[in-house]
C-alpha cells in the first residue's frame, strides 16, 4: 500500500537511466514496505490488549496470509488487466489510423501544438510516421495515450515477488512473539528488530531510488512507528473500555 | 495493495479520454479494495480460532488503524517524493539544454529514431523547440523521461482519501462481530455482507474503468474470498496444532 505511487506497471521509461532499479527490486520494495509495517503494527497493538502471545502470533500470521494474497493476487489481476488494456487500445489505434486517418493526423498536430511546434514543423514527422504504420501506432500509444507495452509474463512474476516479500517482511516482527512467552518482552524485542529492519530497508531503498538513504530510512521508521503506536493505543483504549 | 498497478501519480495522460475517472475516484478505489479485503480476511481467520468476538473486533480495528496509516502516510510520502523528483529532474533538464545543448539535441533525434523518423524529418521539430526553452523542457520531461507534473496539494488529499476509504471499507466486515456475540454467527453475517459489498464495489469499479462490471465483480469477490479462506484455514490449523 505504501508504494502505490511507485507502480512498476505504469511508470514511464527512463532512457537516461535516472532511476535504474529493475522491476524485481521495485516489487520487493512494494512487498517489504507493507510486510514490515502492517503485521508489526497489528502485533504491537494486540500485545498490549491480549494476555497470550499465541493470539498475537495467530492474528499476525492470518494478517500476513490475507495481506500477501490481497497484494499478490490483486497485483496479478491488475497487471493482467493492464496488459489487456494495452492490447485493446493498440487494436483500436491500428483501426483508427486506417479508418479515421485524418483525425489521427490531426491528433499528432495537437500533440506537437502543446509544445509550441507548428503544423509546418510537425509535418515531416507525420510524413515519416505515415511511411511506417507500426511505428505510427507505437508513437500514438506512447505519446497520445501514455501507454507502454507491459513485459510478457510480468503479472505472474510480479505477483509472486510481491507476495513473498510481504511474507518475509511480516515474519520479522512476529518472530519474538513465537520465541518468547511473555507478551511485553516479545513486544520490546519486536519493536527493536522491526524498527532496525525498517531503517536498513529504508536506507537501501533510498540509495536505490536516489532520494538519500537517511531521509528514506527516517520515513520508513516513521510510518512503521506511527502505525504501531496508533494500533497499540487504540487496542488498549478499546480493551479498557469494554472489559 | 490491490491497486498497485493503477497508481494515480504515474499514469500517463489520456488525451482521448479512454479512461475518464478522476483521481479522487481512483484513491477511493485503492482504499476500498484493501479495506474490504484484509480486515475481512483477518476477522474471518481469527473467528474460527478464538472464542471471543471481542478479540476479533480488537484485531480488526488494530489492523484498520495500521493499514490506513501505512497506506495514507506511505502514499503521502511517496507522492511528495514524486513531486520532488519531478522538480529536481526538471531543474536538471533546464540546465542540460543550456550546458549540454548538443547532447540534448541528440536525445531528441534518438527519441524520434525509435519511431523510424529520420534526422531530417525531426529537424524542424527540434528547431521549433529551440525557439521556446520552456516547451523544450516540457517535451523532454514527458517524452524522454516519461514524467508528468504532479498536481499541487495532491499528496495531502490523496493520503486522506485513501485512508478514509480504507477505514470505511474495513468497518463493513467488522460490524457483525461488534453486534453479534456468537463468533460463528458473526462470521456468517460478515461473509455475506462483505462478499456482497465486494461484488457491488467490483461492479462499480468495472463500470468506471471499462473492464466490464461482471468480470470486475467476480475478481474482487475472488480476491476477498481467497484471502479470507486462506486466513481462516491457516488460523485453524495453527490453533489445533499449538493447543
Amino acid at each position: 500500500m505504501h508504494e502505490v505511487a511507485h507502480s512498476p506497471h505504469t511508470h514511464g521509461p527512463h532512457i537516461e537511466g535516472h532511476f535504474e532499479s529493475t522491476e524485481v527490486v521495485r516489487d520487493i520494495v512494494i512487498g517489504l514496505s507493507d510486510g514490515l509495517t502492517v503485521p508489526f503494527a497489528l502485533a504491537a497493538g494486540l500485545s498490549g490488549a491480549v494476555a497470550s502471545s499465541h493470539i498475537v502470533v495467530l492474528a499476525g500470521l492470518a494478517e500476513i496470509a490475507a495481506g500477501s494474497i490481497a497484494m499478490g493476487l490483486g497485483g496479478y489481476l491488475a497487471a493482467r488487466g493492464d496488459a489487456e488494456h494495452y492490447v485493446s487500445e493498440r487494436h483500436r489505434e491500428e483501426r483508427e489510423i486506417i479508418e479515421r486517418t485524418r483525425d489521427e493526423e490531426e491528433e499528432i498536430y495537437e500533440i506537437f501544438e502543446q509544445y509550441s511546434v507548428s503544423r509546418a514543423s510537425a509535418e515531416p514527422v507525420l510524413a515519416a510516421l505515415k511511411q511506417n504504420p507500426t511505428a505510427w501506432v507505437d508513437f500514438m500509444m506512447r505519446f497520445e495515450l501514455g501507454l507502454e507495452e507491459p513485459a510478457a509474463n510480468r503479472a505472474h512474476r510480479s505477483a509472486l515477488t510481491i507476495a513473498i516479500s510481504y511474507i518475509a517482511g511480516g515474519l520479522i516482527p512476529l518472530l519474538p512473539y513465537m520465541l518468547v512467552a511473555d507478551n511485553l518482552t516479545a513486544l520490546k524485542l519486536s519493536v527493536v528488530i522491526t524498527l532496525l529492519a525498517l531503517a536498513i530497508f529504508g536506507a537501501l531503498k533510498g540509495k536505490l531510488v536516489g532520494t538519500g538513504w537517511l531521509r528514506s530510512a527516517l520515513q520508513t521508521v516513521l510510518i512503521g512507528g506511527a502505525a504501531a503506536a496508533v494500533a497499540y493505543t487504540l487496542a488498549n483504549l478499546l480493551n479498557t473500555h469494554s472489559r
